[in-house]
């Protein structure tokens, strides 16, 4: 139990805010305050950054006991650790004594948290083990490393920093089922990548729930999938390959036990707020002949998981509000969005691979990196524009498309409605 | 016609600011909150910057049908691009679509504005000619580009991003007649220099309107000119000098049908808030044997415009609140100002010589800079020492001279009426 | 006298700092909010630096008429500089005029204080001597430079921002006492080095006041002093070699007139907010065979002052909010604070040596700085760890070691009382 003073809203800011929220015009974009306002960063980390559940990385960052890595929100510092038991703990990486930083390096392994200041020492699930100098009398079981809830799914670890965090169990199951056989946890990491987008959050997922801009600025994406295409521009010859495709995986994958693929022209419909979807689990077939998600669609790497052939198509995996996962039969890659003020996210781009894979033997970076280090540099690149534009006092939000931007629709639903819940509740 | 939201004043904040106003003391400068308080900057923006008209560029920058360049201004970019029938054009740099920036280079040619996210496309004159993916039924007529008021006046362009700007016909006609004989619609840009100058903007206007500072801290502009000297420092000599520059100029003059000499010692007087002038264009003597603003006082470059001969003394130009320019018979220096933070201002000076003139063969760069170059950059230093005394909590506005900154004290009751003004307006 | 604007308190404001005020439980550290509140840092400058005495500099540093050298503080620049007849004035470095900083390098020696902008000039004593273009009946007599308080002790300067500084009488008694032998009066600078360090200003104190860190952290302070030892740590043995060590400093220093002798285990009792007491100097020995704070105990330069023998322990003097200073016989270091923002402090450490040292002949600065060099960047390294720690929403303050903290408890309630007096007299 954590005891931390909240913020909280004085009556004419929840006022306005709930101005702003009205002021949104249907399958328009957000009004402008929503990317400058001061007043609605601080909402949005407190009614969904600090209420959702957060990726912090992959299972096979820490495969040992003792093993850690920090992950750093809004000031707070989060130790994510392995604890003896195996079983993964979150701390904050706070000491109960005068709150200096505990861990100093982004990474490591621990036998004991040693706090570096006055040498208090925590164990790895967070009890205070030792204090010098201090009264015997005082009662040390109430001075353990505040904790931070956490979830294991099959090599995907998540944290939430709420008091009482939303049910998980669903996003569980649901994200279990398809990703199990990539085999996360039997992987090893083959690159990260941070980098700093200045841009506010909100248009980076923005960019990402629409495929609109795919067809110029993603010439790697738009090769190896089918999504770009919409109602609008699914052609008879597109809609027939599709077919052929999709017939040719359902009956491929049903025989290898992969959950059912998403047929329809479009991205898959998410988020949706009306039914609490928050995170999203598929699988999709590539065009004909790509097996990867790499530039020339071969295969990059050695089968993940439970893999026996490389046509398996490609998982994707999204929970709101800070991550995304695209994987192929030989190589997964995740982004994790941090924001770091209102006009700059961090992103962390992950690169995985099977955990025996040995790179200059099995596989080779520039072979692995470049489909999706492509991509994302070009939407970084779109999300840093799009706030320049914002930024001006003329910007006011366009209509959407409706055969392109519904999930950017979508998207915009959900977030105001977390907004509006996360300011009724205080 | 535009639609953006505006930020209003709160009773308590116009007060505040009406309170300010009045603690100034007649004939001394500003007190210590007018650079420094968040408000008067943000009223600066509103009061001053996003009424009055801006000088954006030179004529010349964009001379063919397509050629555009960018002007940022408080987060705002404004496109000024040359039209299919060759008048100019300026617009808000941001799609109707999702707000982001259709421009990425600062200057360019375009048959037509595409926007890189989902390249909804606008012609030159603003008006959205395509969009891919949006339903038939939508009135693309609304969705232009938002459009900024513009004039161009003899070469030079200047833009408003006021709804209703303020009338420009008697500064067009003030500036033209004084302009036209210079020739800046024939002319070409020999060097563009920007500069962050770290105070605030006011501060850079004080220092440009008051030459008491000349004599020691300007060695080249006080060789060339004779408006540093003033009723407390004109001996029978220095008028004995000007009085005879004057007739010999005048008469000369008057012969190739350029405008009437400033005569007076001392700056001319400018603005005058009372008859609303804040707009000023003269022709001045320089001393004997200078026929231009350059270190030697040589002709640098070809004669300009309808020049036949080098002695035309130098043209003064300057609209408040961003421009002024010093010509000679030979080139033009052009000063824009643009705030950036109440703490800096970005300064850009633009040198401009004949449209034929060659570099290398009609003038080098080491002869036609140093002049401006090192006045300029002399003045810029001293606005930045300014900034840090006033930055002191100990600075109190003293006395200002009243043979040396006359000026200076019309600059204050100018900028105060227009702020008294725009906050009461509203 | 001087007559700026005072930022005021607003009802709202004074009750938020009296709760947080209120919100601190005994014998723990202070609330996050102290770290990070705008208002609190606003405050701490209002009712701390803008009310104590604040360390200058050495008196040195400028022995000669006409030396010079700047001090800024909070936007404020302060000249202080030593007068025709030897006595040192601090003037604020604003011209009356517009404002400008007069002396722009940071350090010099004037005849007169010449404003680069108009030339307004000033005796060294900051009286207005000569100004351009002024009529001739305003009265220059007010328009000196704005003074600022000045204290010379024994070769330490200090300056008060107060209007009515708080009386220095006993300050400068209790550290002339301790500090006259040490000779400062007779002194060089050896070296001056500036640290950036991006941590609150308190941390910086809360780190000064314990040596609960030290037996880890600072291997080369506690081979040389006793005072880390405590309550709870203090053997026998550590008793006894104290005693004896005491002993004999006290006989051996009694016959050399040098002043008692701080005896106890610990850090000495300081600060003491029920009897005001803000400043303190004491002598204390160091250990057995250790003559210097130097890497190995042994002398590093020239015996400095009155000394006649290398064995006269350490001398240790404080004043809040600024400076301390420990001294060797044969040199001194001295660190003065100055908060740059609520989460950075600028720190200055001045190593001083006998005026007639010879740097490369009677000493060299590999052997003479690495003692507090060391220990001074292993403890700003620690405060920039503080400072991530409870830039964590978990952090909350910890009980501290009444062992090894009993003085930073004392700093705390020093702190919040100046804090709440200040707030309360407005």
């Amino acid at each position: 139990m954590t005891h931390w003073d909240k913020q909280s809203l004085s009556q004419v800011e929840r006022e306005r805010l709930l101005a702003l929220i009205a002021s949104r015009q249907p399958e328009h974009g957000l009004p402008r305050a929503f990317y400058h306002d001061d007043l609605v960063y601080q909402a949005d980390l407190e009614t969904v950054w600090r209420q959702g559940w957060l990726f912090a990385g992959h299972s096979c960052q820490i495969p040992n006991p003792g093993d850690y890595f920090l992950y750093d929100l809004d000031g707070d510092s989060v130790i994510i650790v392995r604890g003896d038991e195996g079983r993964v703990y979150a701390h904050h990486n706070v000491c109960r004594h005068r709150g200096t930083l505990i861990c100093l390096e982004p990474t490591g392994n621990v036998k004991r948290f040693v706090c570096p200041y006055h040498q208090w020492s925590y164990g790895r699930d967070g009890k205070l083990l030792t204090w010098r100098a201090m009264p015997p009398d005082l009662d040390k079981s109430s001075l353990g490393l505040h904790p931070v809830h956490v979830q294991e799914v099959e090599g995907l670890i998540f944290i939430s920093l709420a008091e009482h965090p939303l049910d998980f169990d669903d996003a569980y199951q649901v994200i279990a089922s398809v990703v199990k056989p990539q085999g996360f946890t039997r992987a090893k990491i083959a690159l990260i990548a941070d980098y700093d987008v200045r841009a506010n959050w909100k248009l980076v997922w923005e960019n990402n729930r629409e495929c609109y801009h795919c067809n110029v600025n993603h010439p790697q994406y738009i090769r190896a999938n089918f999504d770009h295409y919409n109602s609008d521009d699914t052609t008879e010859y597109i809609a027939r390959r599709l077919e052929a495709v999709t017939a040719r995986s359902e009956a491929k994958w049903a025989a290898s036990g992969l959950a059912v693929t998403h047929k329809h022209t479009g991205m898959t419909e998410f988020p949706d707020v009306e039914n609490n979807i928050w995170y999203s689990a598929n699988r999709t077939p590539l065009v004909e002949d790509y097996v990867s998600e790499s530039m020339d669609g071969q295969q990059v790497a050695p089968l993940m998981g439970d893999y026996t052939d490389p046509d398996v198509g490609t998982v994707r995996v999204r929970m709101l509000p800070n991550f995304w996962n695209h994987s192929s039969c030989d190589h997964g890659v995740t982004v994790r969005l941090t924001p770091a003020g209102k006009y700059l996210t961090r992103l962390r781009m992950i690169w995985v691979v099977d955990e025996k894979a040995q790179e200059g033997v099995d596989y080779t970076l520039d072979k692995l990196l470049p489909f999706w280090q492509l991509t994302g540099e070009q939407d970084w690149a779109l999300c840093e524009n799009a706030q320049h534009g914002v930024d001006s006092r003329a910007y006011v939000p366009g209509p959407l498309s409706p055969y392109k931007e519904y999930n950017l629709d979508r998207w915009i639903r959900w977030y105001l409605r977390w907004l509006s819940d996360g300011i009724s509740d205080r």
